[in-house]
């Protein structure tokens, strides 16, 4: 055996993540290990609530960052706040539904899913009626942004039906966090996680994750203890929980709380505001580009996502030749489809650092060069011609 | 809110782990983040099964490393083998064990605990009385080298009672990997967890895994499902099971894998072997340190661990001051007493690369000159030039 150091080609990841990840994230992940309880370090994880807390905009007490990646953010909220028997309305309308539905059932819980096709956001008539039928659900869990299909549902009004018919809301905001408006107060969201690998620009490994006062208080008052002790809340909370000792509970990743600190700090840089804007820009662009070829997206206009678009492979077009070719004639990463997509959609991602001009046109004019290759009929020039008129 | 980037001090990590983190595998995980279905990315993967299979001395198909800290290692052996009822004995020396019944109830599992004091190693006796009493128990499961105290426990010799009671076992061996003998395959351990942060000199996050065809076949065959979605191998596998097609589970940590990939290949540069020696010498340099303070080890010579030292604190002396002033002054973290050991011992890391001359004579000098300040009687010098003699 002689294996030796791994050098990795330089990539322009423009799949559904991980995604181009900021020189600054990769840099400062790089800074010198120190103690998961030293006292600068819990200063660091003071800071890192405060800025987790701005782009989630919320001020609740219990926001932090998992030690593992959005899966396990996802198995956070279900196994702290489903008991055995539990009835838990899940919205589905793409893959990570379904994992939804997997998560509750391993926790002994009773999932109900309403389902919408894959590629439309989730329609809150049938989460309505859904309730009507269980009105003894405890909880309605449902995806902010699909990041298998780009559709992006209405969460505020989805939080409002779940609250008139008292239940409580765990939303994934994988996707969405730091890419478009999400508003976990003014919207009321009980319960959220996220990625680190998506519009934060950070690599993959952490779940930051949000739970308000009533989601904390039905953890506090659980009648059995959450099944798994690596995600169990009442006791993580003894150790992100702020403010005097910090108890040990797991060791945490230093050194890729380093790089999501700074990722976060990137982001109070920009401004949320102006995040969500570059990101509708650059899709605008996209998408003016992509239709100038005479291609065309999954997912109606208003319910598009601008950082994950799910473009239809075109009749007679090869999925794997495409994308094989991006990556090596190109050094672009594009997703293929999930699920019952596989096959039909390409995901190309424009999220954080990576929804930028530089991104958009090397993907244009790439996939223009690739189907032209393979015999479409395209125009020389017109997707960036198009993408630059919106800019 | 104005939080800038955070730049860490430059620590020297003596304690419990994290330990000091090779600059070789700080500068391998800033490098580019691919995609984590990207072929490249497949081939590094298959080169860490390699590299891993080489630390801990087995060739099960079965290794890799779960994306999360030693806990959720832990964890993957306990949900992945135990179902409701069945029964585990779990021989406990200190606080890990402890974790383990917790792990065992949250599984619907039967914990039968067997307790030798803290500081000791397991008593295989024991064992064989346990399971003399529980002949239908499934699983035992110990620690190897008990974090906690400083203990090594004879593997070999409880999993070869624990074979012949027809029971698996899983070994914690976040402590030991990379920094006491440890052979998987020879000794016949069933399943085995350990941690990046310890003798593999990474940054904490990882833990790396093995499991043979015995306790793989117990997983495939389950007659439940496994409740953590996350963890559950029968999915992880599809991922990390080699072979052709690499089936999307959860996102891999990239640039944390680069790091760990790092790390073996450093410890493949030493030889396994050659590192046992080396933390085996430089624990025999800061021991004589010790003893010519006049302090005193917690764990008898025979059953002491190289790479964790717990050593008594002297009558009269404050813990927390002594670790604060070694901390503030010195830049040197070590750890201190967990759970009945709390106040009573220091826990002195000399793990992987951090297990060097160097480290030993900074924490004896160091030490030496606090102690010497809160009125111990010390002669000046003298634990270094104890030191001196051993190397």
């Amino acid at each position: 055996m002689s294996i030796t150091s791994f050098y990795p080609p330089v990539r322009i990841l423009m799949g559904p993540g991980p995604s181009d990840v900021n020189p600054r994230i990769l840099e400062a992940m790089s800074r010198p290990t120190i103690g998961h309880l030293d006292p600068i370090f819990i200063t660091m994880m003071d800071e890192m609530k405060g800025l987790l807390q701005y782009a989630f905009q919320t001020k609740n007490e219990l926001t932090f960052s998992v030690s593992a990646p959005g899966s396990a953010g996802m198995e956070t909220c279900f196994v702290n706040l489903l008991e055995p028997g539990d009835k838990v309305i899940i919205c589905q309308n793409g893959v990570f539904g379904g994992r939804m539905k997997e998560n509750a059932e391993r926790c002994g819980a009773v999932p109900i899913l309403v389902q919408d096709p894959w590629g439309a956001a989730v329609d809150p008539h049938k989460l309505e009626e859904a309730l009507k039928s269980h009105p003894d659900a405890k909880v309605v869990a449902f995806v902010h942004a699909e990041t298998s299909t780009g559709a992006c549902s209405d969460v505020k009004t989805l939080v409002e039906i779940a609250h008139r018919n008292d239940c409580l809301t765990i939303v994934d905001t994988v996707t969405s966090l730091g890419g478009s408006p999400l508003k976990v107060d003014e919207w009321g969201i009980d319960a959220v996680y996220s990625g680190s690998q998506k519009c934060l620009s950070c690599t993959p490994g952490l779940s930051p994750v949000s739970f308000n006062e009533r989601a904390a208080e039905r953890i506090r008052t659980r009648q059995t203890k959450v099944q798994s002790w690596f995600l169990d809340l009442n006791l993580v909370m003894g150790y992100w929980g702020g403010g005097g000792k910090r108890a040990y509970h797991h060791t945490a990743p230093i050194n890729a709380l380093y790089g999501l600190h700074e990722a976060l700090v990137l982001l109070q840089e920009e401004g949320l505001e102006k995040a969500w804007e570059r990101h509708q820009r650059n899709h605008q662009a996209l998408g003016a580009g992509i239709e100038a070829m005479g291609l065309r997206f999954v997912v109606k206009e208003e319910e598009r996502l601008p950082q994950l678009n799910a473009i239809a492979i075109p009749e007679g077009i090869d999925d794997a030749t495409v994308r094989t070719r991006l990556l090596q004639e190109y050094g672009l990463e594009i997703g293929a489809g999930l699920g019952e997509m596989a096959g039909k959609i390409w995901r190309v991602g424009l999220m954080g650092y990576g929804s930028n001009p530089r991104n958009v046109l090397v993907f244009l004019g790439a996939l223009e060069a690739v189907l032209h290759d393979l015999g479409a009929d395209i125009e020389p020039g017109v997707a960036v011609r198009a993408a630059r008129a919106v800019w």
